[in-house]
């Protein structure tokens, strides 16, 4: 049996569809975020500025958050030493914890060691407790909750991105004694878009649903407090579930939820995701905290961020650069065609000394790939301003398309067909 | 809709059984391991002594570890920034994978938040590309492993615990032209017994099956090099993907898969748990190789380990109590009832200080309840002398047997039932 043929045969149809993926090697500087030291092929090194993080605010670098990191790997060790249950559960953890559930005003918080596995277990966990539960999924869902939702092997249905009629539409067809459960995102990672979270939550009410978000891409940038559009919009009370991550906003590694007590005792009492993984190390626990601490109340970088992000926005739109409209953070950059997605994001790093990976089919959707630039507080004006110059440069080069992407592309280019995505967002 | 009623019954539920979990609230003390404050509900603080550690050789707290996490969280910050493919690639991370690569003597391995998430991702992945392929899974397969091949959706066959004639009997019922997954652990954590690896191999070849091998529990702690099974009996060349933790032996957090490059580079590709999680911070992919580098030379570890086992062996049989017999670093003692399970786990740490946590269903069959100990070679002697002499207290006082149990008792609970148990090793 030639096994290697098989997985090489499965590589190469990759290759063919322009889709096999390269990661970039790179080193953070703290301190200096978001520039880093990129090596090629043969380790050659340079340092260029990365213009794709989801460390959204630069928190990985915070002094606050990498001293936690470090005095409480110097307290505590290393590792965590065990799952939860076999001597796993560190103090920081708890704390951990416990700021989670404040950070959202719910009882409790359980955290998990990624945003994916905190989809996956927390979501087919909670269908799978309800007796002939019946899913109702975003179209344009995470991966992740796509795999909790197939998981779980309970019935779903998917309704067309944000579309409140069609959501209705499905909840009324099924029978009300039927436990129900609402998945969705806050924000949408690749076209920046926001769910129309209240009108989901009167839904919701109305026909008698659980309800789950997603706030990955939203957690410690929106609100008052950090607790993402939820919090902004003061609708964190009407959603039952919220899940988060500690690796984008937060700028550390993990995910979580947060709910009522007996939602989150079940879920840990029953994912074998959580039980059987070994829990979160006690300093990036700490490091976690301090993060989601230190953003409940300075407002600094929030708004530092979004002026970046706008004038990201602004001055690129005025170049002529084909930016896709968003309400939040994320400014997509509209190629739409997988060859010339790549060759774009070669040249900037070749030439320019600047990040930002491709983003293609399976991701988006073809005629639809993207470069998606994520701007933070800590990117200058100067550094924006090269940013235009390189793209129109590299615009020029490969002679790309400048007309202006609609908002919310994605869905629009997707309502007509299938209405699952082999997989979004990474 | 009554939810909360939903997950109330279901912990109810547990409780009836016996089996709702209350995790301790652990703070280990870098450099008094296994020494760690305990707190009760109530906060109050105590110093105890960790006696089920996965930690199994402290290098949590091995100076090069801490310091590497340290010095790497202070210059390239605390988390990754994103996915792999998203800004992630850190250079530590890149690293270790080589890192990990050598240690296998493989082409090419793979770094995942989890030891679960790389079995979920690996055997799921690496089944669903092969046309048509059957996987034969051992019956005590930890859950990860489990949910992996429920995951690749492909056809199974469960083969009794390490019972070489029954996985030749279903190989050999199976179509020689079929894709053959053969899916085993090396030491199963609960009996600590040992895979018949070379005869599984034999097998595999005679068959012509791919060999999958988690190693979870023999990573860092056998072989020359801290290789695990694979490594001590030279067998690594004849398993095609071998699976490992940096949670355990290596004292940090985080899973692997080590293979041919054909194979590391088709998880890479497909395996949405990986795709589509962010990658893990630098400063721990710094600690994880500091970790494993150290143990590749240093046999100090690995010899203090193996002395301390064998001492608590043989000081806690010589004392009556019921010591289940394995060949490894694992040390069982049978308790074969729920309730007294718990109850002898919380006389030890209220009464004496130590702490055990209860292993009940369906980690183990019913009847098979135990405490399972691992002395790590920070366990000094005159810890163990305090060990034998508060579990003879313990069991005195609930008067609970004193029978030295078989070895690999799980299986031969299991042989005559259900060849599926729900869930190992958490």
């Amino acid at each position: 049996m030639d096994y290697r043929g098989i997985f090489e045969d499965a590589l190469d149809a990759l290759r063919q569809e322009k889709r096999y993926r390269v990661f970039a090697d790179l080193e953070r500087i703290a301190g200096k975020f978001p520039r880093a030291v990129y090596r090629d092929d043969s380790d050659n090194a340079r340092e260029i500025t990365i213009w794709c993080s989801n460390d959204y605010l630069g928190m990985g670098q915070h002094d606050k958050v990498v001293g936690a990191m470090q005095e409480t790997a110097g307290k505590l060790g290393a590792g965590a030493g065990g799952t939860r249950n076999i001597s796993g559960t560190n103090r920081p953890l708890v704390e951990l914890e416990r700021s989670l559930a404040d950070l959202h005003r719910k009882e409790s918080a359980l955290v998990f060691t990624s945003g994916f596995v905190s989809n996956e277990a927390a979501i087919s966990t909670i269908a799978r407790l309800m007796p002939d539960c019946i899913i109702f999924s975003d179209q344009l869902n995470h991966a992740s909750m796509i795999q909790g939702v197939r998981q779980s092997g309970m019935e779903k249905k998917i309704f067309r991105h944000n579309d409140i009629a069609h959501l209705r539409e499905l909840l009324s067809a099924v029978d009300r004694k039927r436990p129900k459960l609402i998945a969705f995102e806050s924000v949408y990672s690749m076209d920046g878009d926001v769910a129309p979270i209240e009108q989901i939550a009167d839904l919701a009410e109305e026909f008698g649903a659980l309800t789950y978000i997603d706030e990955v891409h939203a957690v410690g940038l929106y609100g008052e407090r950090g607790g993402g559009i939820t919090d902004r919009d003061a609708l964190a009370h009407r959603i039952d579930i919220i899940e988060g991550t500690l690796a984008k906003g937060f700028g550390v590694m993990g995910g979580y939820i947060a709910a009522n007590k007996s939602i989150v005792d079940a879920v840990r009492s029953y994912a074998p995701e959580f039980i059987f993984t070994t829990a979160l190390p006690p300093a990036l626990c700490a490091a976690a905290r301090a993060s989601i601490e230190h953003l409940k109340t300075s407002q600094e970088e929030r708004a530092g961020h979004m002026r970046q992000v706008q004038l990201t926005k602004e001055i690129l739109s005025e170049a002529g650069l084909p930016v896709m409209s968003t309400d939040t953070h994320i400014v997509p950059l509209i190629v739409g065609d997988a060859r010339l997605c790549k060759a774009a994001s070669d040249l900037l790093l070749e030439k320019h000394n600047i990040y930002i990976q491709p983003i293609n089919y399976p991701t988006v959707p073809k005629g639809t790939e993207r470069l998606r630039i994520t701007p933070t507080p800590m990117h200058t004006d100067e550094m924006i301003i090269e940013l235009r110059h390189a793209l129109v440069s590299v615009w020029a080069q490969l002679e790309l398309p400048r007309e202006r992407a609609p908002a919310a592309l994605t869905a629009s280019k997707l309502t007509s067909g299938d209405l699952t995505l082999p997989t979004t967002g990474g």
